[in-house]
C-alpha cells in the first residue's frame, strides 16, 4: 500500500554509513523523478550523483542540518549519509520548474525507503560553495539536495498541540514530528 | 511496486464522469499529503474538498486545460472530472510552502491511482474568479488544484526528439507524451 511507504517515509538525519547505495540503485530513483509529472511537460530538472566518500564530504559540507535542534551540527562521522543526489534546473531549458522539484524528489524518496533506505530534503544549502567545489557550470541553478541512506534513527509522529511544528529529539535519541490532524487540513467552505 | 505506481500516474484530462469518488475516499489521500515531508514542518498547506456536482461546475469553469492542445476546450461533459482538491496556502501559518506542494500531490495522486483513479494539476487557474466562487476567506491563498476522476483516455510516453517537449493527440485520441532519457537527467560531473 502507498500509504505505509508514505508513513514510513520520514525525514532520516542519521545513517549507518557503512551500508553503501549503488549508482545503478541511485539511477533508478532519478528514474522515478523522469516518470513524475512535470509543469508544461518541460522537464527541466537533472541530477547529480554522489555516492563516493570525497565528493559526499564535499556536499556534506555545504548543507544545514535540523534548524530546530540547536545543539547538534548535523551526523558525525559513521552515521552521515552514504549518497546524495543535487537537484538543479537547467536554464537551458526552463526559468521555471513550478512544483517539480517536489513532484520529482516525493517519487525519489518513495522509491529509496521502499528499497530499504530513506532521506531527508534539503533546502538550507550554502549553493555558492557547492557551486564551486563540484564545479557546476553557470546554466544550472542548485535546487534541492537529497540525502540518502541507510536509517538508524527512531522518528516518531506527534499530534500537534498548540500550533506547535518544531520537531524535537528526547533523551533516547528518538525524533518527533508533530503532525497536523486531518481536520485541521481540510477547509470546509 | 512504486515504479508501477508511478508509471501509471499520468496527467489524465478525460474521465468516466457517472464514476463517483467519496468525501472519504477523497479525505484517505488528503490524508497521505498529511503524512507528506513539510519544509521546517510547518504544514502550511490546506485542501478544499470536492465532490458534488455544482461545487465541481464552478471549479471546472476557472481552469485552463492542455495548453498545447490548441483546438480543445477541455473535457465535454459527461468526461470531466468527479472531484477536486484546491490546494491552499493558509498564509496565517505561513508565507512561505517550499517545495510543499508537489511534495503533497505527488502523495494524493499516487493514492487516487493506486485506488483505480487519477489525475491532473492544475497551476492554470483564474485564482480570483475561484476565490469569489468558492468565498475563499482572504487567509488562504489558491495554489493548485488538482482534479481527480476514472480516466478515459490512454496517454503513452514517447521518447522525446529534438528537445520538443510538447504533449500531443492523435487521431485515436491518444495522448502522446514525450521524456527525456534518464542519461539526459543525469550530469556527470
Amino acid at each position: 500500500m502507498i500509504r505505509d511507504l508514505i508513513v514510513k517515509n520520514r525525514s532520516y538525519r542519521r545513517y549507518d554509513q557503512s551500508v553503501e547505495i549503488s549508482m545503478e540503485l541511485l539511477e533508478s530513483w532519478v528514474d522515478l523523478a523522469r516518470y513524475s509529472a512535470s509543469g508544461r511537460n518541460a522537464q527541466p530538472l537533472k541530477y547529480i550523483l554522489s555516492v563516493d566518500r570525497e565528493k559526499n564530504e564535499k556536499i556534506f559540507s555545504t548543507l544545514g542540518w535540523a534548524a530546530y535542534l540547536k545543539e547538534w551540527d548535523g551526523p558525525a562521522e559513521g552515521e552521515r549519509p552514504s549518497a546524495y543526489l543535487v537537484q538543479l534546473l537547467d536554464t537551458a531549458i526552463a526559468t521555471n520548474f513550478y512544483c517539480d522539484d517536489g513532484i520529482a524528489m516525493q517519487s525519489i524518496l518513495l522509491g529509496a525507503v521502499e528499497a530499504g533506505f530513506g532521506g531527508c530534503i534539503f533546502r538550507t544549502i550554502n549553493k555558492p560553495r557547492l557551486t564551486e567545489l563540484l564545479n557546476i557550470p553557470e546554466q544550472y541553478q542548485i535546487i534541492n539536495v537529497i540525502a540518502l541512506g541507510k536509517p538508524i534513527e527512531k522518528v516518531v509522529i506527534e499530534e500537534m498541540c498548540d500550533g506547535d511544528f518544531k520537531y524535537w529529539r528526547d533523551n533516547q535519541e528518538v525524533h518527533h514530528v508533530p503532525k497536523r490532524m486531518l481536520d485541521d487540513l481540510i477547509l470546509k467552505l
